[in-house]
């Protein structure tokens, strides 16, 4: 006997990604795909579920004013500012986000972009492109020279925003042989690694060769990096932001980039994306731009799914709430 | 009391790298530096141990025909083609070479050419010094999109060459989420890995997200990557190889490449090192030309010497034999 689906419980899932909408089924509950460019068909506006991935602003402003059984929206994005910012009566709906969706993906970007700082294929390439063997980095080499970060055995790499990327990050840095600390807004010791507040800051910058930012957008996170925690890092350090724009002061960046008092950046996001055309960053010494693609890619947003929506029809709580 | 040392008990040690000399202390042997760029004083070459590592030609010709009391050889390289080939009687001087002293940084290198092209930072770069943001590799993407390597995340990876290094190697393979096997001269299982024998090629390769070549150069290996194994690969797969330049046929892989049989390139070693201006290697599709520069910092040079020394001085088998 096939039970009866509770009054309007409909779930709207994004034609954004590929889902496995098998997995979800069991539940009683209609999935019905849709279109996250375009409004929301009238038939389904009765829906109490929504899922989101990369909708338009107009789509989420419509929905916002259209929906009106709506109880529960799962984003799959780690920070859903478009969610928050579209309208929707957050007194009455429930806002989970993707966290952890992105803990591997991002993680593998920020491995990447330390091992194209250390080993310096920015570098690399720009010999390339002129059909030019940059000598200087090949060959016998100095083991750990002094002033430069050339390898992650032994380098001192400071984590600041200690969330779930982090967590995924770590063993990776650890297995190559790095000595990992992180700072976040709590002290402790988190899966082994020992965690400093925002105060110790300027005893652990000078102490670092590779400084990962990882820190969500909002105010207090703003300018996090700014110019005189720059100058407190040794000048071969790299700052690598896989965090958001804002928390880095991109002038003074810039300005360290170019005064020799940090050794480079390697950064996934900017204060503005894309980046434009006129921004320093682009042409600073040292400097490597990737357009914000480390995550965009969700893993295992079904089991996220599936979870909270066994969880909401048994009036359970829900995880990753805003 | 101190012991007497052994009638002509000299080693020889380069000063081509950073030794800590304290650490094989306490040997009953004369532990003398020399300038593997010169020949060695008249009043050393009664040395009969020669600890080797970026020594000229000249230096080392000279050497086999003034050492007369040498009976050890220990290299730091791990292939030491330049001491075999210098003219030293090898029927009485034991060679031996720096295997497992490179393993670490050559994996780090590899990892960090497998991430660039899954990631496609060389193509970033390629924007970055046009002051062009390259959406099209950022923002929301498709998760493991068919006909394409874009993460290490349940690849395929291939590691052809199965020693020291690639054990060092498939930790972090293994540890983003790979799937990784083995080829070598003789199957097995090795480390956890499955070996395969190189007749079982033509069913791995149509199976590889990214081969990774670790094979060292002999007459045996060369051209082991040719045109009609690069055929057998999926048009997305790329080719890492941190071994020796000969076992890949240069030009079939430029075919291959411009005729998009094979994803990408990113070589670290080459026929003709450096590579010369001429080659079709720096201006073909998806090529990452890094300058030999995964290993060349031995790591642990003391730690074997000093192995390697009780074990002479006590008439006993030395590890890393030729």
């Amino acid at each position: 006997m096939i039970q009866k689906a509770p009054l309007n419980s409909k779930l709207l899932y994004p034609t954004s990604l590929k889902l496995d909408i098998d997995s979800l089924e069991g539940f009683s509950v209609q999935l019905v795909p849709y279109d996250v460019k375009s409004p929301i068909p009238e038939e389904h506006t009765d829906a109490s579920i929504l899922v989101t991935w990369t909708n338009t602003a107009d789509n989420l402003k419509d929905a916002a004013a259209r929906l009106r059984n709506l109880r529960w929206i799962q984003s799959l994005a780690a920070g859903p500012n478009d969610v928050l910012s579209a309208g929707f009566d957050t007194s009455k709906i429930i806002v989970t986000t993707g966290s952890g969706l992105h803990d591997h993906t991002v993680a593998e970007h920020a491995l990447g972009l330390l091992l194209n700082a250390a080993r310096r294929f920015y570098e690399m390439r720009d010999y390339q492109l002129q059909s030019k063997w940059p000598g200087h980095l090949g060959g016998p080499q100095p083991d750990r020279p002094a002033g430069a970060f050339t390898t992650l055995r032994d380098a001192r790499v400071l984590v600041w925003g200690f969330g779930n990327i982090a967590k995924s990050l770590v063993p990776h840095l650890r297995g190559l042989g790095a000595n990992v600390k992180g700072v976040a807004r709590s002290a402790g010791v988190r899966d082994g690694v020992e965690i400093y507040a925002e105060d110790r800051l300027p005893e652990l910058l000078p102490e670092t060769d590779a400084l990962v930012m990882i820190l969500p957008g909002s105010d207090s996170t703003k300018n996090a990096l700014n110019a005189e925690r720059l100058r407190l890092l040794p000048n071969h350090a790299w700052i690598v932001n896989v965090g958001r724009g804002t928390s880095v002061d991109e002038d003074a960046l810039v300005d360290a980039l170019e005064q020799g008092q940090v050794g480079g950046a390697a950064l996934d996001v900017f204060v503005t994306e894309p980046l434009p055309e006129s921004s320093r960053l682009w042409k600073a010494p040292n400097v490597v731009v990737s357009p914000h693609a480390a995550g965009g890619r969700p893993q295992g947003a079904e089991a996220l799914i599936a979870y909270n929506l066994r969880r909401f029809l048994a009036s359970q709580q829900l995880r990753n709430v805003i």
